[in-house]
């Protein structure tokens, strides 16, 4: 259903939330596409980030007014909607955790990392559009594993802290202000965080720790990790390895020998940064790793806009917040 | 220098800092001591935290007046006033980095983990106060170095987050409130951060990676720690090693099966908390252990009161803010 | 019901909000008094802030086991625990509008804001605690406007920020740290705010137009209060009125001229601070007034116990936190 | 000194404080013009917003390589650069103080109040750029003193609070995070902000009572004027008096009946927002008004561009983030 104007249609189900929110506000920026919908039902009758378009309280079945639909609904709610859109013919960029890789339910589904999965983009029907964590952490460790430099016997050790609005936008009293400024707490302790099946599905065989915090930000995440690696294998060599696989991505920024990475420098942007350090005094070889991004950017609408733009032929940086200071 | 009221007197080098101003707060709710004086170069004539104290501009001669000095003076700065008072045959409370172990100058001190040295500081006459993130670190893992759990094999490898108050009240910029708030920043990568000398001290033949970061918050301090053990050694283990090492401590307390620390509980407290988890899914045997303290009371102010007490020959706790809610 | 040891026992209804949670913490410092109850529908069995006390979902009929009752209730249920009350001989702090000033359900009720109906304390049954943004407007300007030095022929501008807390702890959409973070809103638009009616009962005949806003911090109320007077009334004479009306209260302390106050000071405390300005350049006679106090503290849970104090006897500041730095 | 693509150039003395920094962020964004240096002293050497622009250490001979020049300068420092550019005809949008109205050095400078003055931009050699505090002030206030609805007899009461940014990126004590998160201040008491000069200057026969107060956010004001009407004046005739003299900036957004500004919604964006309400219960007719503004954006930086803009012949609005959610 393009527009008279040829632009492709796009409709957003789950608007309202934090990731829909940002999802409407890059789209509006986006003059590649028209937002023909955006759903929400306790803000239905509500302004959207689209100039001009309310939030409105629709079903599965308007899915067929458009070209593509995102879908940034609680997880398990997305099945209804990729139904309709199948039977409409409809692409889908899914934002929920109902097709990610260890869901059970990836079979049908292109993983949308984007710089690992591009090529098969232009084609795909249904994107499983990754969660946060898993964003930094894969993007970080997926081609050092190809490398061969890691040494899987001993864990990998993630520590990795975010800001709030990665858990979403419902009333919880945990989450409220006075609940949460001046603290920082370590949650999901037993290594059993449910992103990790995402993990463990690109990452096969290394043994990965994984431990989140909840930080006293609105947004964005910086994961610390702690890189078994083989004899010999230095900072140097891991940099060069990110470069040269990252080369042409607009959203992926490796950091130089010495500068660190920061959340304030990610918040608001669709970039991750990567740097890595050697580190003194250790006889068993550990690099560290430090990812960031912004959970809402790279880590989920931005990065559903980078899939879309490649679904649909334009650049995959288009209208997104890169290359930017 | 006992006032007439048979109460010792004690005196506090360097008291507009964060941690000279946590102390003076402790202090002035002590009964058991008077404070005597509270130097500050910048601040002087300013009131202190003391009901009716003035600060004032003092040099270390004046360490005679009292019967114990603390010193919360930049590093490298404890030396003359510690002269001072062994000269006088007054007792020390340093809170600088000057004689703490790996110093090279720890041979006159009794080094103030009150938990683990405490039979010596009775008769302490020089005390070398920890550093903040030592304090979680070493607590955590000395006794369960010495009940042989730990695999030395693989690092340990710990991940700390502190509020800005541990860097100081010297204006930097990086330090403003729009540099800090809505950040979070790892910094001294390459495990060369100065308390790693204090820990290797205390805790040879461990491999440590240490990798600190900056919170948004004024203060406290979580460390989670990837703690590689024996095979077949669990959570409960270390559990009961701690409980059994700390039964008498009124500022350390561990925390049950499934309690989480986080930082809001231990800010504006003396204690520290200590929490330990068994991980899924890992071949190579890990716990996550989590320590958290504030980093000027436990970390700092509430330990040096903590060693004072034992020094004088009060209760360890009294004027602490420990066993509240 | 008073102790074996003879102490009175007080009870709380309502232990779990924020005002509920404060006034438990005062309570378990306050030796003078023994807790016996706290009450909370959501959190029944969890630790209260006392010490081996946990919440208990308890109705009214239970207020007959105490000496004394507050209730931190939601608007509008204190009803059925005052006449339960009554009906035992049981003397009550009631925390919520529900017979303050201008409720309509005044008339059996002492108001308790402490320093200006202390006379009446000892011999009260019921107490009606003040409201937060009350206390800081009420005990600027009763003394001012009994000294005949406002000109009640212009408006009393008040405009007043206050943290979050002031808000309750129950889940909002509207409350969670992410919306709250980098905001400031004004709110009750329109000089509706429902705290006007216990401030219009204790200041007649003053038009008063009162705008409050919500801070993004956790609390702590700032009121900056444009004072028209009448020709001749300087600073100096309205600081002189106030240190003689509370010469007395461990309370309220009067900033010296050139003092500011600030949000931070008073954050945890149970005083009031209170401060007068001239102002240049301007025709109409009008002064500026800061008061400032913790909505916890002296703006509820603080108070409560203030009041408590007269009530049983006790001195006035006993387990408050006045005087301090 | 225009491109060789025709574009003209711009240069920017004082680049590496947050009004620089965000300037030279909104002019990286500006396809219109080119950056051509960015002066900082500290910071020579470092990257600036502006991608492959490194900022320089340069004195005020170096205005003649540009079209145009931003001052971004401390107070004062601004006359040796309007003398450079004078005499090299170099246009200036100075944001210092040194030539607002007031200041006794506006003679040769249009102010750039841009709604206010914009017939006077096309051809300006020097504009003196607003301070924060006054635009949300005068851009509420000149069309109701100028329609007559203003009651001059009683002060007009403006209570703002700002972010941190507005006080600068130089280090001070007081600026740092652990001072100022979880407070606010207000400052400069006694009505002598120098503000209050630029303010005076645009509002004539008018007792203007302004106080600020610090807030603990990075950026944004809020100001809430109690402000006196003759009789019969209501909210609705000031809302119709504000929609018919800013109907056509993109910058002036007039809030609808019932809605209320927020600083959340102004932050990051070069708007400034209006809303009025009627007041119950008030002899005196007194209307409340509310601005919101950034003071980055519309308080300085976006509103200096926008300014260019007008000078250079471009869209009022280009580049600037008007319009948006």
């Amino acid at each position: 259903m393009s527009t008279n104007d040829g632009r492709p249609t796009v409709g957003v189900a789950g608007g309202s939330g934090y990731t829909g929110l940002e999802l409407l506000r890059i789209l509006a920026r986006h003059d590649g596409v028209r937002v023909a919908f955006a759903t929400a039902r306790g803000d239905a009758g509500c302004e959207s980030p689209v100039v001009g378009l309310a939030f409105a309280d629709l079903g599965p079945d308007r899915v067929a007014d458009v070209d593509l639909a995102f879908l940034c609904l609680p997880h398990g709610a997305a099945l209804p909607w990729v139904q309709a859109a199948r039977d409409a013919g409809v692409r889908v960029v899914d934002l929920t955790a109902d097709h990610r890789p260890g869901s059970g339910r990836e079979a049908g589904a292109v993983y949308g990392m984007t710089e690992l999965t591009e090529a098969h983009l232009p084609d795909a029907g249904l994107v499983a559009n990754p969660g946060c964590y898993p964003t930094g952490v894969i993007l970080a460790l997926a081609p050092l594993q190809a490398a061969g430099v890691i040494d899987d016997a001993r864990p990998v050790v993630i520590q990795a802290a975010s800001g709030v609005t990665g858990a979403g936008r419902s009333p919880r009293r945990d989450l409220l202000f006075a609940e949460v400024v001046g603290d920082f707490r370590p949650y999901a302790l037993g290594n059993g965080h449910r992103h990790l099946l995402e993990m463990r599905a690109m990452l096969p065989d290394l043994q990965l720790l994984f431990t989140p915090h909840l930080l006293p930000v609105a947004r964005g995440i910086v994961e610390t990790i702690a890189l078994p690696v083989r004899g010999g294998v230095d900072a140097a060599e891991v940099r060069a390895t990110w470069r040269e696989r990252y080369a042409s991505s607009p959203c992926v920024r490796v950091d130089d020998d010495g500068e660190v990475p920061r959340l304030a420098r990610v918040a608001g942007t669709d970039e991750v940064h990567l740097a890595v350090f050697d580190n003194e005094a250790l006889e068993a070889p550990t690099l560290t790793l430090v990812a960031a991004l912004d959970n809402l950017g790279k880590g989920a609408a931005g990065q559903a806009v980078q899939n879309m733009n490649l679904m649909l032929g334009f650049d995959a940086g288009r209208a997104l917040r890169c290359g930017q200071r």
